[in-house]
């Protein structure tokens, strides 16, 4: 007998019908002797729906309340799934976050988890009920309800897959597993039966949208094994663990991301701390960072040019503003832009890799703005309009047509 | 400086316009220099909308996950509320049941406040904020959510006045307070500036649709002011108090209930312990028996009629049928009655006002099927389809047209 974890996004529970789907792969699992957790996200378009109402009535709400609001909509999901499970005559409980245990940072709209309690789980699995927990929220230390941000779900599941020793984290999608590009647009992307944790981050962090990245950082962290499958076909999907037995391909995928904004800051003094100084400023108000750039000083100033999350751009350019040292420099910030990316762990013994992809780039005539790169991945940044031929491209270099 | 509670119903809250109004009620009551806690229903439909979500997926959902589905229409409501005094620049902070520490018992879907755990309340309070309650919820001692049954943000609101010893409970609604008859449907029906506990419960338990019965009765227990006001106009309200001083009116109301359904058991055998047995089945399903009416004794077997909530008909039946020494009997239920009563604590003293009304039904040529009086109410049972001439005709003879 094991424990399955299995969580289901928003799109898997839209409505009555897919509600009920989803009831049945999870009583299926349970029919089989497994013990039962599943995770699950807002139907549909809810919490784009209560973000739309809370804008109505106040554009910058605070925090603590917007995280009021939007945890009502898993509390509506786990509920409905529940009944769904009791319709096909299973034991059954749902749980809110501070029911499951979920105890959380106070990081209101992007709290991460500290602990799970897992008295009450443990409880409820006990008697043999399927477990229906709700996922992107917690509690924090003064009882207050906190959400872990956007695609918070994944991390829920992966969260109580640690915490409980579950055999199998399942993460069902609407697609049926990683793929080496976005299948919808890139005819000859295949899907990877398997891939390390560190491919999977670099995809995740570089926008493929299948795992949310900090579900990833979990399960590297707590080894839990995940699988990411589709709700909608039976079919295996892709198996995230540790490298050992894998083969090992070139390049596992290339990835685009459109939700970037490039601030660069021109003709800042060049004396030590700058760098220090402006990025604990970010971190201070939690904005993530991602690729930096710096040039080489040219007299007595040099620029710094990185990469935010579109949605924390004015924040961004609000807490440059705020800083007394670079009130001479000029500040811009352009939202038109995307990474591509193509990530691969074999890549580092394969010095001819970003050879390769620069070439496929310049053969499209698509100009390269910054690069980055890292063990496992290559990643540029180009005009937001070329983004979509600059996955065809990179993607035709490894893939060739058969 | 006064602790005033207030409380607005779901139409109050309907729309953001709608919350906005609220907002400014809430923060000049605030700004006059009062402690201010607010409770609220869920907004416009919502409930509705949510029942409707459930059936589709399950007809028959467990009351307990019907619990966590409702209790989120509270939760949306308090979070916006929160945002809109936000945005008028006032300190404020939102609570659901289980954090403003309202403890329950067990009886999914119509649980009974057992007590409020006032810590949170009374700090929230100290730090000047104003705090928002999600009405109609708590939570029981397996730390499962429950709600008190529809109306419920009524007793929400009447038992934070009471734990917190608030100087006045506000019942915002729709109309401008509590009237002699519907005065949408009776056009010289008049606003009473104060009523007494008792007479309030008799109206409310009547299907005056004003204040919840349960709110009354806490409010009566504990002694609480209440008010009851509309959120639209600015006009003062009827207040519910102790009968002190108050001016005797002869009758102080007239009222139908269309939500009623009477159940008739023919034929029962005549022997004691029989309405025992049968009322106590019903006690232990929680179902709320209203009029009672038992024939005298013919031959062997005697009639015992009563009503009950529509809402709870199919399940009367269900509870009857299955008890053995009802086997041989004949159970008849009619859901197309109405109740129309007249209220008033005056009426003990006149021994004329059961013959008034009655000479109004007849002279309307009303037909009545049961009746029931108690020291301030007399109540007849009629055709659901004579229940609005009936109550105008009992209207126009305690309240002549001037």
């Amino acid at each position: 007998m094991s424990l399955i974890v299995q969580k289901f996004g928003g799109s898997s529970v839209a409505n009555a019908e897919r509600v009920m789907n989803v009831a049945r792969i999870v009583t299926n699992t349970y029919k089989e002797g497994n013990d039962v957790v599943v995770v699950v996200s807002a139907q549909g378009d809810t919490t784009d729906d209560l973000i739309e109402k809370a804008m109505e009535i106040n554009p910058k709400p605070s925090k603590r309340e917007m995280d009021v609001l939007l945890s009502s909509g898993e509390q509506i999901s786990i509920a409905l799934l529940a009944m769904a499970i009791e319709k096909l005559g299973y034991p059954v409980i749902s749980l809110l976050g501070w029911q499951a245990g979920f105890v959380t940072n106070s990081t209101y709209g992007s709290a991460r988890i500290k602990k799970i309690k897992t008295d009450r789980l443990k409880n409820e699995i006990g008697r043999k009920n399927i477990v229906i927990v709700a996922g992107f929220q917690g509690v924090c230390k003064y009882d207050d309800v906190t959400t872990l941000g956007r695609g918070g779900s994944d991390s829920s599941a992966v969260a109580i897959a640690a915490a409980m020793h579950a055999d199998r984290c399942q993460i069902f999608t609407d697609v049926e597993g990683v793929y080496t590009a976005d299948p919808r647009k890139i005819q000859n992307a295949a899907k990877l039966d398997e891939i390390t944790y560190d491919e999977m981050l670099e995809l995740a962090t570089l926008g493929a949208q299948v795992l949310n990245n900090r579900s990833v950082e979990i399960a590297k962290k707590y080894n839990v094994e995940l699988e990411v499958l589709s709700s909608l076909t039976r079919k295996p999907g892709t198996i995230v663990k540790e490298a050992t037995q894998m083969e090992r391909m070139f390049i596992r995928g290339v990835t685009k991301d459109t939700n970037v904004a490039r601030i660069s800051i021109v003709g800042v003094s060049d004396v030590p701390g700058i760098a220090f100084k402006i990025f604990s400023k970010l971190a201070a108000k939690n904005i993530n960072v991602d690729i930096i750039l710096q040039s080489v000083g040219r007299g007595n100033t040099k620029d710094i040019a990185f990469t935010v999350g579109k949605g924390n751009a004015d924040e961004t350019i609000d807490a440059l503003s705020s800083l007394d040292f670079l009130k001479d420099t000029k500040i811009n910030c352009d939202t038109d832009i995307a990474k591509v990316s193509a990530v691969g762990a074999g890549m580092e013994s394969h010095p001819g890799t970003a050879a390769a992809m620069f070439e496929a780039l310049y053969s499209e005539g698509i100009n390269i703005q910054m690069i980055a790169t890292s063990e496992i991945k290559i990643s540029v940044l180009i005009d937001a309009r070329d983004a979509d031929r600059a996955v065809a491209a990179i993607h035709g270099a490894f893939f060739p047509e058969e």
